[in-house]
């Protein structure tokens, strides 16, 4: 496990798009951006169950993520890591929830009926 | 090979980064920021000879790429694609040039002594 700089460290807690790299079923990388956090040392992610990026983290452990602010796209960190939790649930909803605060200022995220949630945790390798 | 829609062609020719992922040796995926523009129907990206992101390119020609305004990450636009052509030399500092033009409103990029550069032109293969 590698330790995250102050710098990644802010990135990841500020408002800032991650985009998150992982693999298809076909090896090919797939890429897009998603709201982060930090839980820990691990990085936290969270999806609706039944996306592309779903099927894809829980396939294959393998991913990487880039995160810059968001006016400076100059200024990012690129990281190495690998899925080691997956959280199904209500403390995968208290996740969205928590992000759609960071990031919209919500105090509930809208869920849609009927979708569920998911979180990876992803313990950085590589930070550079 | 897919066709780029309006939206994607607008990103692509705009002075927008694509975070671009790749494929390392191991199988593991790694994305950063790049600037990128069109040629015709493909993608251009430009690098450094020597750069982790030229050694990956050129080892393995699956590529995905997620391109969004600098304001509006949520407006985003992913592709996968394939390395199609390489190109050294002089018409890869032509192209850096002009992508400095376009980003940075430089009449020539800064090329360092010594560094080459090298350029990858990309088929898309999918639009989403």
């Amino acid at each position: 496990m590698a330790k995250l700089t102050d710098h990644a460290r802010e990135l990841l807690t500020g408002p800032n798009f991650a985009f998150v790299a992982e693999l298809m079923e076909d090896g090919w990388p797939h890429v897009s951006p998603v709201w982060v956090d930090l839980e820990g040392d691990l990085i936290l992610v969270n999806t609706a169950v039944g996306r592309l990026k779903e099927r894809n983290l829980r396939r294959d452990e393998r991913v990487a993520l880039s995160i810059s602010p968001l006016d400076n796209p100059y200024d990012h960190v690129d990281i190495r890591g690998r899925v080691v939790r997956v959280i199904d649930g209500d403390e995968a909803v208290a996740h969205i929830d928590r992000l759609g605060k960071k990031y919209r200022g919500w105090d509930r995220y809208p869920l849609p009926e009927g979708e569920q949630r998911v979180s990876f945790l992803i313990e950085p390798i590589s930070v550079r």
